[in-house]
């Protein structure tokens, strides 16, 4: 627990010149996540908020959607032979009463077994599974000058990137730009479970007041965490992919990337963006 | 197939100004790797090379190790409810006689029923299935200044990456710095994949003389899939975790981290990188 960097010797070549030294790395270990009891998931993630990284993981799934979902998260004791704790395997249990989907990462939210695995299929999934639709209302409207601050707002804050250089992170803003929460991750994946997880347990979903900013890249899967969160707003610094987009459209999710210096790509609901007062200001 | 690229309509807000065009977006679609019919794997990648991607999963996961390992690679048909055929799921089917684990994603090389889950027990399952042991006679040596240039190489030959920013780009490259292939996909794992796989149709493993090249970060898993194809160096352009370096340590990988410039970081395996020649001159 807690293991978020590690010291390892390292060789330096720099212009030619070498020297050993030792390196903070990122530290990596496998999270095995059981639901029940029954085990569901294995991810390579960074130690630390465990329990929001489950919690996270298993609304974007579509199990868990508010705190009372929730009854309580534990290290599995014992998973070794000679009965130690790891620290690297929790099990959610749901409160009485919430429905456990067959749920097996063979067969995930992306297909079932009478449709065709394809794109569509998998917007499709994602639209019957959200519990919380995106409702902001009234509709949450940012500027495009506090969208273009935030990347500076999150690198101030990102601790252990420094050190490293192997983090990912995403963060929540509120609509008026001020820092909510930012976590760190070797999986950006994890990144934004683990954002969702500590709003889920904290009594947040759904974010529906918020922006979610992640340092690289809108993949569908963070799109899928955005609209399964409730989130109105997903900011990328990197590029989307065509299915982030795609899913963003169906969704009313706003999707912006390349936020980068004053500049930016809106690709899907740009009515929350005030584009007018920028273009006037053009 | 072959749907690499995509187009999508976007506002672009440069420095206040506001215009909306057509954008070329990375192509990302989800994948069903069967094994022998059944299904084993879903992945979000960027169409093209599936049947490369798939054979790359299978190397990586123990059950492919050479070209007579593989019957074929078949595109299922009537996956959709009107029989069409999506083009996103595949099925590997085995030659008789190879011994197929039972590998579901729930319960995959990282553990197993009787030992803990941990940084420890991962690397003693990847010793224990690789069916290529690190095994570069005479070892490979490379200078510097070779590595150094590899980065430049690769994003020279990238041609996706420069219309959407959107792929991360891996590439093997020979002991005297050609590069020898080069694969892009949305996601990281898949262009190692998509690269360890073509090699494996072409009856190349184990890439015993090769230099593997990743774009961005080396995680365990990326270390694990090198590890997996025989490859004796694998360079990344950022930063190690710290279980990829262990990895490395345990398996007599060469791991370069932080490839920029004319600097580098040489986390493990140092013996393949001609230091002394770079002391000499620096």
């Amino acid at each position: 627990m807690g293991r978020v960097t590690e010291r390892r010797k390292v060789i330096r070549v720099r212009d030619g010149a070498v020297s050993t030294r030792p390196d903070t790395l990122v530290a990596e270990e496998p999270l095995e996540i059981r639901l029940n009891g029954k085990p569901l998931a294995i991810t390579m993630r960074t130690p630390g908020d465990d329990f929001a990284l489950a919690a996270g993981f298993l609304v974007s799934e579509g199990v868990l959607a508010e705190q009372g979902d929730l009854q309580n998260i534990v290290y599995c004791a014992g998973a070794t032979v000679d009965g130690s704790n790891t620290y690297n395997v929790v099990d959610v249990r749901t409160a009485p009463g919430v429905r456990v989907p067959d749920i097996t990462l063979e067969r995930n939210v992306y297909t079932t077994s009478s449709c065709g695995l394809c794109g569509k299929a998998s917007l499709d999934a994602v639209r019957t599974t959200a519990r919380w639709p995106i409702a902001d209302t009234p509709p949450v409207r940012v500027a495009p000058e506090l969208l273009a601050d935030l990347p500076d707002r999150l690198r101030a804050s990102q601790r252990v990137f420094d050190r490293t250089g192997g983090l990912h992170a995403a963060a929540l803003f509120t609509e008026e730009g001020e820092l909510a929460d930012v976590r760190e991750d070797v999986g950006r994946h994890n990144a934004v479970d683990k954002l969702v997880g500590r709003a889920l347990q904290n009594g947040d979903l759904p974010l529906s007041r918020s922006v979610l900013l992640v340092s690289g890249r809108a993949s569908f899967e963070l799109a899928q965490k955005a609209v399964m969160a409730g989130v109105p707003v997903l900011a990328a610094v990197s590029a989307p992919s065509s299915l982030a987009v795609d899913l963003a459209a169906e969704t009313g999710l706003t999707l912006v990337g390349f936020l980068r210096g004053s500049s930016m790509n809106v690709y899907a609901g740009e009515d929350r963006v005030a584009l007018r007062a920028a273009a006037a200001q053009g």
